[in-house]
């Protein structure tokens, strides 16, 4: 015997692909699956199955929906003027948390990476360009990460939107509300002093 | 939105069954199969059904097989008259590579270990005393892991053995081969030195 099935290298192999998943971790999860009762193995594939036929993408927001419509774009109670744009859907979800916007979003998916090979045309820019131009969009709010690549996509989706007479706007820097100024570093005081409001 | 699409969070919950994998990690997995293509997605689905219809135990030494008997078992040129009890499936395959036994094995799936709830009933003893039992069996070569668990799981086996008249031997222990001698530990050293042999 020189290897293992072939029906449990093609799993291997599989599992392989994942990100962050390596050959070890691969075939001790394959051996994790043949260990599994038929039952719960197959419950598994279907939810791949199922995962990957009935969720898409919402036409107007990008946001993952399993509806014609994603919920947030769907509700007629929610302020169309107003866009948040975020590069990922689970950043829509840290949003709704706040239970504060009442707006819709745009959700990238992804920013721009020129070392992980991502342009301005890998993420969907394009489609917020196009449901600006429709017109009754007020506001954009871009809410990308605070990080470089996150900065660099603000900045440049700002630039394109500056013709389009539409406001835009970034969210606020600071200390983080519950945390301690002893453990800020300096980039994030120096953003809370220059944002500092009167009280 | 108060969360992801319900098929979404279904993949989620299954990847977070995984070993070592969890909740971030499951959804990060999760959002990796959404974006791959349908076919990518639909052949990771295949191989989980595939592996675990085809991919079964060896009646005789529990190997894992796609066949009615394992390649091992199969094989008229294999010495049925030794048997190498390893843990796993693949620690054949790392015996396998030394290119130097010709006995079959036994696999038994684990090894007794109290604190991972693994008692003998739990691996696969029965079948290997089964085997003995049904004669021909002249040695029966321990080779679990030199670990406190393997240790336990050859000493308890090799009890069972003592009444059915068959030779029990162990893996000898010594210095790794390419290894260097002041990067061995005092007890590789130790055991090293009471197995010394003539030259």
């Amino acid at each position: 015997m020189k290897h293992y099935p072939n029906a449990m290298e093609r799993l291997t192999e599989q599992f392989a692909k994942l990100p962050g998943i390596g050959a070890k971790t691969a075939q001790r999860l394959a051996f994790f699956i043949l260990g599994r009762s038929e039952e719960d193995a197959m419950a598994f594939a279907q939810a791949i199955i199922d995962a990957k036929k009935t969720v898409k993408t919402c036409p107007v927001c990008q946001n993952l929906t399993d509806a014609e419509l994603c919920p947030l774009c769907a509700d007629q109670q929610r302020d169309r003027g107003v866009i948040c744009v975020v590069a990922e859907p689970k950043d829509v979800l840290a949003m709704e948390r706040a239970r504060e916007y009442n707006g819709v979003y745009h959700v990238l998916h992804g920013v721009i990476s020129p070392l992980n090979h991502m342009g301005p045309n890998d993420i969907r820019v394009r489609e917020l360009l196009g449901r600006i131009q429709q017109g009754g969009v007020r506001e954009v709010i871009m809410a990308t990460n605070p990080d470089t690549e996150g900065e660099a996509t603000a900045m440049y989706i700002s630039r394109l939107l500056k013709p389009m007479e539409v406001k835009v706007t970034r969210l606020a820097y600071g200390i983080p509300a519950g945390s301690q100024l002893e453990y800020a570093d300096e980039i994030t005081l120096l953003r809370a002093l220059e944002g500092r409001r009167e009280l």
